[in-house]
């Protein structure tokens, strides 16, 4: 048995055994792909375990995210801290190593994986954010940002139209830094896949300008190694290898089959594999030479102190640069950004209100924004107009040239998405992104997983409601609103004033964590705030204009409707109502205050009317009285949009007399 | 100017003047593709004006719907009965010509496009049913299934991931009578494509086992002509035409450029293309030489009478096939299903309750149904086990044998969602695909689509919840539950025994429209149904327990959370308090009961808990009193299900603490 055999095999037993173990996992993939990985982190990747954050290290995707005692084997390996306790602990709760690789929870995993296809993806988002880093702050002989990502694939993840997706915009892009492994092994969950994927994977990426290294017999670490070596040598191409590997690999009786995809061995098989391969220690014991072997401590403090070298006299060359880089590497805004914020809101409350879109209101204040946080790098899904993503402050990044800031993600809602968690995950960036929100279906999971990682990952959706008009109910959403809010962890700004579409703005760039931002294309309401306003919008809701004395009836509405429920309360005050305004512009953030606050807007008990362009569902949470909620619970039509609300009975009069009623 | 040059300029000048008239719309894409159109329309395309109906047309698709004005003029010139102020009435409110392409809006439109890339794979859908619909009615000397499928794409169709999955089904599954054609004009929204989109598309497609086409000039009616006839001798592979193109082809100033794609293209300019392309007809007038040209109703009359005498023969030979088939086309379900169900229902009913999977019970009742419901379709996103979307009934379809009914649709759930609306669009098929209820987000917005055509696809979705245990939080679903129901016409179940499993699928298959059935991998709870429970059930919730007298408080659950409310009931029944049990699997249909039935089932202002393992939101809607929702808000963790249940505490002692709070 060759030394590299055994050091992979170290891999295979670790896996094994646990599995085992947790009677529960999936052992195949590491099985399988032990071989590419020990070549991998033994001699490519550059990485210190002692600083998982280091910012110049390779970064290293799993993307076959199950497989993921191949990610924990070689963290422990490498020397992560991972300790065989917290491998023993696989798939147990709290533990370092759950089900799938956790951000946050585990030092050394880039990104959450798990949902096939969207772990390449984000790898390509890592990739693009080192060649845009790379052309900011590298000067001549000073490559300060210079890594590769890595990423292991396997035929879900290319079955997966999300990576399509995203690997047509890194070839297009030229992403010459991003290296993915194909672990072909022939084997997904329902059995063989020539039945259902009979792709030519290797002439697919050729297709898509790829560099595609193909038939590299994975189990064989010469193959692998010239692959790797061959692949960092291309120049302006991302490298797709093509692994032939078995499954399961060192099972005599369950390699190259699916049971061995998501199901412990057996003991007794266990014991075969441990024949088989020549691993004669016990379960979880790895010899010392072997450990040594792997430990890429030593290696990696040389590495990155290396590049403190380099950055120190980078530092002396171009302190601003370098400073800069820091203080984005920290995820910290700059100094500045609150100065520029109260200059916004002095400007917006000494202007006279004017009727406009908010998505015009919302480019407004966000390219003033982003003149003062250089890391924001926007970009649309093939609409940069009609969203407005694109701000005075935009320049296009172009393959040959990554100075500017603003992405043509061309009609990729989904790997748009997954990329910019990539950029989020990598560090240095603060991506947003754009879509018509009712194509953010498409996208869905990768703004959950945005959430679930909490990514400060940006997602802007106009054309927000049966107000698109003539293009029709494919293009009207409904559901949406209601769909995104309901995602743990999610901040979902719906502006209906210039001040709002600022504070969400804001508030999106503070948070650690995504946020949506919904800019209706139709016009906002006509009504001047106060700055006292700021305070409760910065809660998610706010009483934006108060009766005189008790209030008969409360009206809650957010953006566009805003306008509807001040036409409606002029109605009603006009038959001596005393009505108050409730505006909610973001119901997550509302919904996390306390109750007694909650109660100081909405004056619980009262008569109460939600109004809404969208599902009403959301609103119930918040009627704990006698009200309703005056919504869209159906698919719209092609028609001018005005005309919709009006055949919805999306109006002032239907509000006045939903009103009347409720207090008759 | 050639006479195919005169037909396809009625095309264009038929959409330049509504989109001009209509101050509002695409012409770019009719005008580039006109060319195309008019040769397969005149030259290729079977069908019949008279009957857009009839079983055996082709089938045509335009799946870059916003270029509607292509199809709406089709229609018109071909005789559809789509008259010139249908046309005028483009983008109208009620008109037949809406903003995109809608089914059941206007004869001969075969399915709604516009959110791009999933018209290409509903058209794959329909091929998959033409060709399983042949192998199974077909005989020697009676091809009485035998039509194409064509479907026009776009840059931004190819450009999505849901095109690559579909695309790389049908060239594994060998579809050759599906023909694509690609408007490759190398312009989208945000301008010249190349910098977002360098792909080899021809290339691209060849990898995926598709006959392309390449470089045919999409204004050479003799070139495009040469094309499908070697399309349709396409033995083994669906094909792929390669048409390079001129948006906005016969506009001087405007074409080639992305002001033509979505936008009128003004009055002067409307002028200038008349001159250039020497178009002298007035508006909306297409000379009467060029209408009886373009009429397929002679044409169409002839070969559907002509495939009217091979069915008929077809009848005396196979006069069960014969019926069989027609009964299907008709949508009418057999007559013996009423019967099959009664059946289930004493099976069921006479059966000891025992404590299963949710997901086991669904799987053996559908089994039991789809013994006689032949025309059923099964199949799943890679996890046929795991989904238990296999029934004892299921017989894999393989790329070369496609007398079975089951499809292994790979990794690829929003391309299976859209195949299933091609299936259900097509007819003769119903349709019901399985994926993890989670990634029930990759195939969301094809969801939307079946529930705004009112298709009859049946998704499938197990692993519902934190109850998915260690695959940890990206494969626990939360939101996705309030998500799905919020879609408008979607008829959503969550069944907590197999007798609701059984009305579940029951009423999936009865409906015209789409479901969801959600299949818990966890167990249901145990208790004996009684007869009186199914008229409840089928309004989407009863009373599933009642108490003697009054309740003091309302238990409402579903699914897996049935066995929880039971045991809280217990607990607190021992207290002496008057406890209900309400069930409701569907709040869908629920909600849309009136509220004196509603009232009957839950008895309004008495203190009431709901528990569902899923967000909470959508249930507040329901509570009109003292009350609280027991759910989950926050994303799941990697560990045993049952340990998860408890750390969110979604216990039976919760529920008792919630129900004695309130009725303190």
């Amino acid at each position: 048995m060759s030394e590299r055999r055994e050091l992979a095999n170290a891999i295979r037993f670790l896996t094994v055994d646990v599995v085992q173990k947790a009677n529960s996992g999936h052992p195949g993939t590491a099985m399988g792909m032990a071989d590419i990985a020990e070549v991998l982190w033994n001699d490519f990747l550059r990485h210190n375990p002692a600083n998982p954050k280091w910012l110049n290290r390779d970064r290293f995707v799993q993307s076959n995210g199950h497989g993921s005692m191949l990610t924990y084997s070689l963290l422990h390996l490498a020397g992560y801290g991972l300790t065989v306790q917290d491998l023993k602990d696989h798939r147990k709760l709290h533990s370092k190593t759950p089900g799938h690789p956790e951000y946050g929870i585990t030092a050394g995993v880039e990104t959450t994986t798990g949902p096939l296809g969207q772990g390449f993806a984000t790898a390509v988002g890592m990739a693009l954010a080192e060649r845009k880093l790379a052309q900011d702050f590298n000067r001549d002989g000073f490559p300060v940002v210079d890594h590769f990502t890595y990423v292991f694939v396997g035929d879900g993840c290319l079955m997966e139209g999300v990576a399509q997706e995203a690997a047509s915009l890194a070839g297009t892009l030229k992403l010459n830094k991003l290296i993915a492994v194909y672990d072909d092994n022939k084997i997904s969950i329902d059995g063989e896949t020539p039945g259902w994927f009979a792709d030519d994977s290797a002439a697919r990426f050729r297709a898509l300008g790829w560099n595609v290294i193909a038939d590299v017999d994975g189990h064989d670490a010469e193959a692998i190694a010239a692959a790797f070596t061959a692949a960092r040598r291309s120049e302006d191409k991302p490298t797709m290898i093509c692994c032939k590997t078995i499954i399961g690999y060192g099972s005599p009786n369950k390699q190259g089959k699916e049971e061995v995809h998501g199901a412990p061995l057996g003991v007794d098989e266990v014991a075969r594999t441990r024949e088989h391969l020549g691993w004669t220690h016990e379960a979880f014991v790895v010899p010392e030479t072997v450990m040594r072997a792997w430990d890429a401590r030593p290696r990696g403090e040389r590495v990155e102190a290396e590049w403190n070298a380099l950055f120190a006299t980078y530092r002396t060359h171009y302190p601003e640069l370098a400073a800069e880089l820091e203080r984005r590497s920290a995820g910290k805004l700059p100094d500045g950004i609150d100065a520029v914020v109260a200059g916004e809101v002095t400007r917006i409350l000494s202007a006279t209100p004017v009727r406009e879109p908010i998505r015009k209101a919302s480019n407004r204040v966000l390219g003033n924004l982003l003149k003062s946080v250089p890391e924001v790098i926007g970009g649309s899904a093939d609409v940069s107009l009609s969203t407005l993503a694109w701000t005075g402050a935009a320049r296009s990044i172009t393959p040959d040239d990554f100075s500017g800031n603003f992405l043509h993600y061309g009609v990729r809602e989904f790997g748009m998405s997954a990329m910019m968690n990539g950029m989020a995950a990598h560090g240095g960036l603060i991506p947003y992104g754009a879509c018509y929100l009712v194509f953010s279906d498409y996208s869905r999971n990768a703004v959950r997983l945005a959430a679930l990682m909490g990514l400060k990952a940006i997602f802007l959706y106009t054309h927000d409601s049966i107000g698109v008009g003539e293009d029709g109910p494919t293009h009207q959403p409904c559901e949406q609103l209601v769909a995104l809010r309901a995602i743990p962890n999610m901040s979902l700004w719906r502006p209906g004033s210039e001040l709002e579409a600022l504070v969400a703005w804001e508030h999106a760039l503070k948070r650690q964590g995504p946020s949506v931002v919904v800019a209706a294309r139709q016009d906002g309401g006509v009504f001047a705030h106060s700055a006292g306003d700021l305070d409760g919008m910065r809660k998610g809701g706010y009483v934006l204009k108060d009766s005189v004395g008790k209030p008969d009836v409360v009206l809650v509405a957010t953006g566009s409707e805003l306008g509807l429920i001040l036409a409606a309360a002029t109605t009603l005050e006009a038959q001596g109502k005393a009505v108050r305004l409730v505006s909610i512009p973001n119901g997550n953030l509302f919904a996390r205050e306390g109750r007694d606050y909650q109660d100081s807007v909405l004056a619980f008990g009262t008569p109460m009317v939600f109004v809404e362009a969208a599902s009403p569902l959301y609103w119930y949470q918040f009627l704990k009285g006698p009200g309703t909620v005056v919504g869209v619970d159906r698919f719209g039509e092609s028609a001018p949009g005005p005309e919709i609300y009006r055949l919805m009975e999306l109006t002032a009069e239907r509000i006045v007399s939903e009103a009347e009623q409720l207090l008759r």
